[in-house]
């Protein structure tokens, strides 16, 4: 009954069968994540309709550092036994918006009993050219906005305090508008989910690129966790086009290092799993 | 740690990206499911492998109904805490296990710690020609195998006993050779997640039909789910073919009723959620 009410909440000619068949063109890009409560929220920190489009946007963030545009979104969510159908709906209107901001339509999923709230979202997209983790020697390389805020806000909402409604750990900002006009000037990119420095060492282990940092990173910014920023690689030569893309689109960037040789580590404690 | 440890258990080209990237061609049908300790099975019923299996069969059971051959699949899944590397290794085998044997492949997906085992399962495939769930009026219906012993097996779990390891319950049947040969055939088909009546009933749903039943069937048939078993309907002047196809793929098949022109609802208490 609450399962046929969630999905009542959606509106897609897929629904409804065993599968959705989908017709997809291009280059296909699928991703997927799960966001679970007492993992990686507690309910108190947030609305229910802000922890289905924080799940989507997770998410999502994946695909626009593939470079891939989301067309589709599967959904496996987990509802407490004493959820009303109020709150269902207004879950249901987080993963909504979501999907009505950048352009995706929901088209399918499971609906389960849990004994908290579980969601695992997966998208299905196209990309005109993927971009993947490596990177090469004698690039720069950046990230865009500003890290630190979400560690921050995290452990304040550890200690029980509250945060503002548009903290990024709340309300991540994609960078789609940036990311896809840049892309073309791009060659590697990966989301900042479990902080710059291990997301560095990511594209280290894939690329055997180490880095020459411009300045110092304290560990506040370098371990900051699910910001869903976007570091990336790109060659000298397109300084400008970058500069001038993240102007026009109004999106910081911090230009921060240059590739080598080399290995990099990180040093920040693991939190995951 | 355990993360990079269970996704070294697969190899596929496409992991270790933010989003895997695969080239489908055809009609593409996704369908996800989820499989949940504490919801669909106790730790004690099932070995590690045989949870991953099953996780596996339930989702392949609703492409294959689709008429749809898999291609790639994307695994969610949340560990307890306290599982060690083999327990680890022992899951992911039976991933892989349903893997090998129906030809896909393990793409990517997400690991979370969980307080339990916590399974979602994505799958995309292709299919020349999907098949959905809308039946006409004056077409028998059929379903595969036998009904009853996963109802029977699982009131035996519920109380303590211990049922074989061929237990439908603990291995589906997957009917994927009979289906795909006599899919050209058959108009409508559904798999038996929810029990033969409810099964019935979403038919009657979409296809306006009710039932001329030519026999009575006892509630432990028509209400046993998680059977995977398939119900379908096909015009009365294929009957020799499907019996000719059942007969060359060692499947058994009982036809059981014509479509008519009606509303059938099912009679059976609904056990989900």
């Amino acid at each position: 009954m609450k399962e046929e009410f969630f999905i009542k909440q959606f509106d897609s000619k897929y629904i409804g069968d065993d599968g959705a068949v989908v017709d997809l063109g291009g280059c296909n890009v699928v991703a997927s994540d799960s966001f679970f409560e007492g993992i990686h929220f507690k309910r108190e920190w947030m609305e229910l309709d802000e922890i289905a489009y924080k799940a989507s946007l997770v998410n999502l963030s994946d695909m626009v550092v593939m470079n891939s545009k989301v067309r589709y979104a599967i959904l496996n969510v987990g509802f407490p036994k004493g959820m009303s159908l109020k709150e269902i709906k207004t879950l249901a209107f987080g993963f909504k918006k979501a999907a009505k901001e950048f352009g995706y339509e929901i088209i399918g999923g499971d609906t389960i009993r849990d004994n908290k709230i579980s969601i695992s979202v997966t998208m299905i997209g196209s990309a005109k050219k993927p971009i993947f983790r490596r990177a090469k020697v004698g690039e720069f390389v950046a990230f865009t906005g500003s890290l630190g805020s979400v560690g921050r806000d995290l452990r304040v909402l550890l200690r029980g305090g509250k945060v503002s409604r548009n903290s990024k750990f709340i309300k991540p900002l994609i960078r789609n508008n940036f990311f896809y006009k840049a892309s073309r000037y791009i060659t590697a990119a990966i989301d900042i989910s479990d902080g710059l420095f291990k997301e560095l060492e990511r594209i280290s282990n894939v690329s055997n690129v180490g880095y020459e940092f411009f300045g110092k990173f304290d560990k506040r910014i370098g371990c900051s966790g699910e910001e869903y920023e976007i570091v990336f690689t790109f060659a000298p030569k397109y300084l400008n086009a970058i500069k001038n893309i993240a102007k026009i689109t109004k999106t910081p960037i911090t230009i921060f290092a240059k590739t080598k040789r080399g290995k990099f580590r990180s040093i920040c404690k693991e939190n995951h799993f």
